[in-house]
């Protein structure tokens, strides 16, 4: 089994695999999984890569899920590491790069982390399978659902765009609307669970998101030749993407693929809600929830993240920073990108674009420095919501 | 230089690369790109493939552009080819698979062939590009243009939905509703095009957009480990996608990499226009405009294919067929793979798996064979136009 272990984040304390778990039943943190990295190593080999399938299951040896008939697979993964150079050149930088995200099944980043998840929900023997959503991981989680054959419900805010309601039935999925933001949505979410007995795929909830979004951290290195960049620049709603590739690295080193050399980690919030921008600026190690939460940018509409504790680590830990944008920047931001390179970005891609100009503005990001942003889904499945601002 | 000559496909006149070409200046006739394949032969070889770049110029030998450099390129191509059990089983056949398009930039298989367009326009010195679109191709014409710092001008029917607009124009494009179906817009658009020396770029008008589409030939032959399947269903509008398969495997067979085996090939049309079903059910070598076209799968309602006598002559020579749906039908087939398979599909796609039921149920397909179903687009850019469908 390649998931030798899992272990809190916050009390470290340990659980076996291959059954269901949820938060540490010690001290309610996320759990890791920990793998037997050395073993890993001896297969998982720079070279080894090239001739392995073109998406995030190429890193098989550091994920859930043993069996590869196990694996829920639409393609997820792999997605390419754009060069950026006219968005630079209007920015007055020499190497940003875009990691897209948007070619991913159901449009977006949360395939990856749900591709992991559902997976293992259904290997460990789960007939239903449920979470709260801003829209994309409920889609996700209907998606590998149906292809597994598992019944899933998925909880959004009330005012989400109807294009998600017809997507997520579309698979299958029960889908229920909730008063208020995707906070009220997990409340309602979590309870049903627990009467249900459906397994809770909630961010950060289960062990197994996080994996599959990690590898996104994988792929910067691979596409990279082994190096990471100076500068990652993540849309942070939950941060499970942010908290993964943090992970990675930290894998990937103690496998001998990379160096101690670690990016500048900086999470992009909206100003509408930026819990890490304010608790990274106060040097609090958590984020109290966010009061009044609003922007268009729905996945960034989390007004309190459970790993809010990991991500502030990380981006202390990297010497990076929490930065917001409003939401004029964010439109302005994901005009620019769409102008100077042809991407159609979702707006949370967007507000990295305009976190960029922001920073260097500040001189936070030096013109020769190596400049990763992140889009993490398709502008197509927000344009009900944006078009209104544009 | 990659391209030898350029060979008319009816009189066979040959015409210099390195200029600007479109139709055979003596029989109107679209052009092929014809390529020195010996060559090629030597470095396209199966075992050096697993190492390339993700994307269709991992086929490059055989693709215009010699200068990397000038590639203007989003990651287009090397889609994933899916398995479909669940959707095998709900249709009685063992092998489905689903080469699914969604994930290309801009969201469709338009990005192969206008990433080669636009890159050989640009090499060639063209300052502008135009084209007709029902949405898809317009939009991918603007991204890469964006790409090459191009101008770019798109002519659309004035039903377009309203999401490719906004796309369009985010890139930077000119766009023009037209009066009427792609026709009319496209003899708006070469009007335009003569008057002020744009690039033309209409569907086989000129010669690079089928050289990106034939790499869907490239990738099903790889991916199936070097064999073709024994039926691709392929939602013909334009035909580019079904004639550059041929054209890929004449070559991938004179390269010595595939044998003289064929897959059947089937040609996917609406029923409110469908002039090559009608055009092969008489037998006829090539088909007449059709009257009053319509359909809600955009992409098919095209009614007079500039290469109608090279789809009907695949269609033939493979001993494949065209087959018709209704708009039902196509709806039902877009929620079938939704359910079956988690994928969300464009309405081109849904007329594909609807015209396997009807092959199935007509015994034109063998339990037993492997079937490739071709989903050319993602679902979210439909929305507005399916939805009161559903």
């Amino acid at each position: 089994m390649s998931v030798l272990r899992l272990e809190c984040t916050k009390c470290e304390q340990t659980f076996a695999p291959g059954k269901v778990w949820n938060l540490c039943t010690a001290c309610q943190a996320p759990l890791f999984a920990r793998y037997d990295l050395e073993r890993a190593a001896r297969t998982l080999r720079k070279e080894a890569l090239p001739g392995r399938e073109r998406s995030m299951w190429r890193y098989h040896e550091v994920l859930p899920v043993d069996d590869p008939a196990h694996r829920l697979s639409l393609g997820e993964g792999f997605t390419p590491l754009l060069s950026a150079p006219r968005l630079g050149s209007w920015l007055g930088l020499q190497r940003v790069l875009v990691k897209d995200e948007s070619g991913n099944p159901t449009g977006s980043f949360k395939a990856r982390g749900l591709s992991a998840a559902v997976s293992m929900a259904k290997a460990l023997g789960a007939k239903a399978v449920c979470l709260p959503s801003a829209g994309n991981a409920g889609s996700a989680l209907a998606a590998y659902a149906a292809r597994g054959g598992l019944e899933a419900h998925v909880f959004v805010p009330k005012d989400i765009a109807s294009l998600f309601l017809m997507e997520t039935r579309a698979y299958g999925a029960h889908v229920e609307t909730v008063e208020g933001l995707i906070s009220d949505a997990g409340r309602v979410c979590a309870g049903l669970a627990k009467e249900h007995g459906w397994y809770e795929c909630a961010t950060l909830k289960e062990p197994y998101r996080v994996e599959g979004k990690k590898t996104m951290g994988y792929e910067l290195a691979e596409q990279l030749g082994w190096t990471l960049p100076d500068v990652i620049l993540y849309p942070t709603g939950g941060g499970t993407g942010l908290i993964g590739m943090w992970k990675a690295f930290e894998e990937m080193e103690a496998m001998g693929l990379i160096g101690a050399k670690r990016p500048r980690m900086v999470a992009v919030q909206a100003e509408g809600c930026a819990p890490i921008v304010k608790a990274h600026a106060e040097g609090k190690p958590d984020a109290p929830m966010w009061q009044g939460a609003t922007t268009h940018a729905h996945g960034l509409r989390v007004p309190k993240a459970l790993g809010d504790f990991l991500i502030l680590r990380a981006v202390k830990d990297s010497h990076g920073t929490a930065v917001s944008v409003t939401e004029e920047e964010i439109v302005q931001g994901t005009k620019d990108i769409a102008a100077a390179e042809g991407l159609f970005v979702a707006p949370e891609g967007g507000a990295c674009v305009a976190a960029l100009k922001k920073l260097h503005a500040a001189g936070d990001v030096k013109p020769e420095e190596t400049v990763v942003v992140f889009n993490t889904g398709t502008g197509f499945k927000y344009v009900e919501n944006m078009a209104p601002l544009w």
